[in-house]
């Protein structure tokens, strides 16, 4: 795997031109780190109020309150106008609804537009991955589009915290461009052309976060997060190499590192929905409880499903499917997560 | 590498005789673990009234309050009466007092008993790992040695919380007496040939988990924490890596498992430490208001002078032995945390 942390001495990059699709909590905070880095930047949002408040206020109170952002961000609602001109374009909208606000935006993106997802899961309606799902509604090439991923909560590092991240692409000359766009003393990008691992690992850690949460609901303490962490990257890892994922990534910051934030913090959904669930709420009381679903919930079939067909064994998963959707009562979940593996620790 | 589980429905050991040297909170709770898997168990401690306490009412209100043991535990201040007959020695002193209180054992301990480390660190005198030091003290084969590590917290595991652990040993028939002597529902041991990477984890981890403590005492958050574990497990990989230890242990149970219940738990006194420093104390002012040093304060110089001998880098180490010993001021250590890796970023 070739991974390079740009140096922090290199020349400043040249300003590049950047647009930041979602003005959302990681939408407004990607926009900030690239305006940071140098780049001037232009948000999209559907509201107005939002758009003007990032724009003439420099702030977004609604996703980062008390975050002041840099003057070098402007917004705005039309998403040709912030599209039109732009070197990179980063995608910070709902998975789901990525399709549909890419694909009227096809013309306004140069030839030369590298685009960045920095969305999460997979698209339910055909199982693509992100980064397929913007390359086929944007009709680009795959060597034209990044991934960012890492363990990277967007409400830290909209208070500068130091942060790594990884850039996937399978072009080095993409995953370079979008490093600059994003390197600064706080957030340090390191490239991988393993956009599979990446990119799988984004998905499944909130099946883990899940299970997490229904072990801390539960009451179970440090040992039993650690341990289901460590089996759960073994069971991704596991899923990772039948789909041709490179070993390393895994452990890298993109997997380990991400699963690790998410599991952590108390502000991740998935997380929260689990320790609802753990303490005895059905599914539908949970996602009340939590405002809204969270995506594990519905991807952990789709995982299940995929590695059922491969061929490989995700105890920890299954035993979630089992807990979320066929009733297995939560009591019965801790020694499905221990269960044994029919191979070695390691995947 | 060979992992394996003992199955749950496996039939019941034979009934074993184990002791256990040592009566503070992990070797109490290891007793109670051998008990709960269906052996014999003495605890040696100094202490007669711990030991009675622990004989007769089944419980050791100094290390593990609230918690009542299995009765199938006795305990005496005679070790060799403790020692003699057993099957299964677990030793549990402070590190550095191991080889003075195993020696005059040597008579004592049977030509068939396996003794087992539950011990973490080096011997700061010989720079020897624990497992070498329990063979030479008690001038037993390596093969007869066996260690214990994972994310095993003592109080959690007292209560009977679910864990994974690690049984290392070069000797797998070893590692399988051992796996027999513990396991149960709650405790599921994994057996690996890799010594020197699983007692490697053990040692180091306290040095990560001292990075981690200042930065969260500097107020950063769980993206921080996130990238400082996962950067550091890859230093401990190349550390691993250049003396021989297999790459998949480190990001197994013994690895980064036992790396993230120790960074996660307020208990840990190497991130209570860490956090004191990060808020601004001198070592001095950290080491007393945690009531005595951590053991990442003394190991981090000996695990920094062996990497600089192999010629392997380890910044987040060096960042710490800055910190704690040569002066560095404590706000300049962020950067050092994300500071750039010759390499790629797997080890």
């Amino acid at each position: 795997m070739t991974a390079d942390l740009l140096p922090p001495d290199e020349p400043a990059a040249p300003r590049l031109r950047a647009t930041v699709l979602g003005a959302g909590s990681w939408g407004t905070t990607f926009a900030a780190v690239m305006a940071d880095a140098g780049c001037d930047v232009t948000v999209w949002g559907r509201d107005e109020k939002t758009c003007r408040q990032i724009a003439d206020e420099h702030r977004n109170e609604a996703y980062l309150p008390g975050v002041e952002l840099p003057w070098r961000i402007t917004a705005t609602t039309d998403a040709h106008a912030a599209v039109r001109g732009a070197d990179v374009v980063a995608v910070a909208v709902p998975s789901q609804q990525a399709r549909t606000v890419l694909e009227p935006l096809r013309d306004a993106v140069g030839p030369r537009t590298v685009v960045v997802s920095l969305m999460k899961g997979v698209e339910l309606s055909t199982d693509q991955r992100m980064s397929e799902v913007v390359a086929e509604a944007l009709a680009i090439d795959a060597s034209r589009v990044a991934v960012v991923s890492g363990p990277n909560l967007a409400r830290e590092i909209a208070r500068r915290q130091p942060t790594a991240t990884v850039i996937a692409s399978t072009s080095d000359e993409t995953a370079r461009l979008v490093a600059r766009a994003c390197a600064s003393a706080y957030f340090r990008p390191y490239t991988n052309p393993d956009v599979v691992g990446v990119e799988l690992c984004g998905a499944v850690k909130n099946v883990i976060a899940l299970a997490v949460g229904i072990s801390q609901g539960r009451g179970l303490g440090y040992n039993t997060m650690a341990t289901v962490i460590t089996r759960g990257l073994v069971e991704i890892t596991r899923l990772g190499l039948a789909l041709g994922a490179d070993a390393e990534t895994f452990p890298g910051l993109a997997g380990m590192g991400d699963l690790m934030a998410t599991c952590a913090s108390p502000d991740s959904r998935n997380h929260t929905l689990g320790g609802h669930i753990g303490r005895g709420m059905t599914l539908d009381e949970a996602i009340a409880a939590t405002g809204g679903t969270a995506e594990g919930v519905k991807s952990c079939r789709s995982v299940l499903e995929l590695a059922t067909s491969l061929g490989v064994e995700m105890p920890i998963t299954h035993a979630v499917v089992r807990v979320l959707h066929e009733g297995l009562p939560v009591d019965q979940l801790a020694p499905l997560l221990l269960a044994r593996p029919h191979k070695a620790e390691g995947a």
